[in-house]
């Protein structure tokens, strides 16, 4: 088994099942136990994702990250990512976010690499 | 050896050190190939952070923390903290910057934990 590339494929899946709007496939990414940072709010879990992506159903996204590091310990790992994500509104407007992230994924009792920790340092594009 | 004390005794000297300007023992407390993740800039090494300290000499850091999570493994740690820093500028002038942080740890050869990667979620509070 190649851990290394088992994260890798959980990123490409989690990019393109946000493309295509296929929450439950994202949500099968993240371990129960998930929290995402991000600045300016307080720490959120899976079901406050949850209800932000349907919130969002009507916005296009399309990610595309660049996987700079990934360190595995036992049944743990980082990554740090370069990630931009493009969002599409409704009537057409669009905004480009980009910057940093830090993960941390951990390796659930049947194998599965899944992100339980994320740090997502994205800024609007000047 | 206590693991998780050793980390907390680093944030707490890392903290102390900002405070009284002591710049010296806040490198001695990272690696030499530390990275600073922050919104909206690329991430930024150990070089560039002590320059930005000189560079703020003059603003009186106050800086408290809350340890939310430590996990270690083998030689690696990380850590979720919720970070408060208050800037006093030399004309008093008081900008006060909370939010998470994500920190990856490393214990050196010998023995000592060392920060490895820093996600600095902080924003100004409203």
């Amino acid at each position: 088994m190649n851990d290394e590339q088992d994260i890798r494929d959980l990123v490409k899946t989690w990019l393109s099942a946000s493309e295509n709007g296929d929450l439950q496939t994202v949500l099968s990414l993240m371990d129960d136990d998930v929290l995402f940072l991000v600045p300016g709010n307080e720490p959120f879990g899976k079901e406050e994702f949850a209800a932000a992506s349907k919130q969002m159903a009507n916005v296009r996204m399309k990610g595309t990250s660049e996987i700079k590091e990934i360190e595995i310990v036992q049944d743990w790992a980082w990554m740090r990512s370069s990630l931009k994500v493009r969002a599409t509104m409704p009537d057409g407007k669009t905004v480009v976010r980009s910057g940093s992230t830090l993960t941390i994924l951990r390796r659930s009792v049947d194998g599965q690499w899944l992100v339980l920790r994320d740090a997502n340092l994205l800024a609007p594009e000047q």
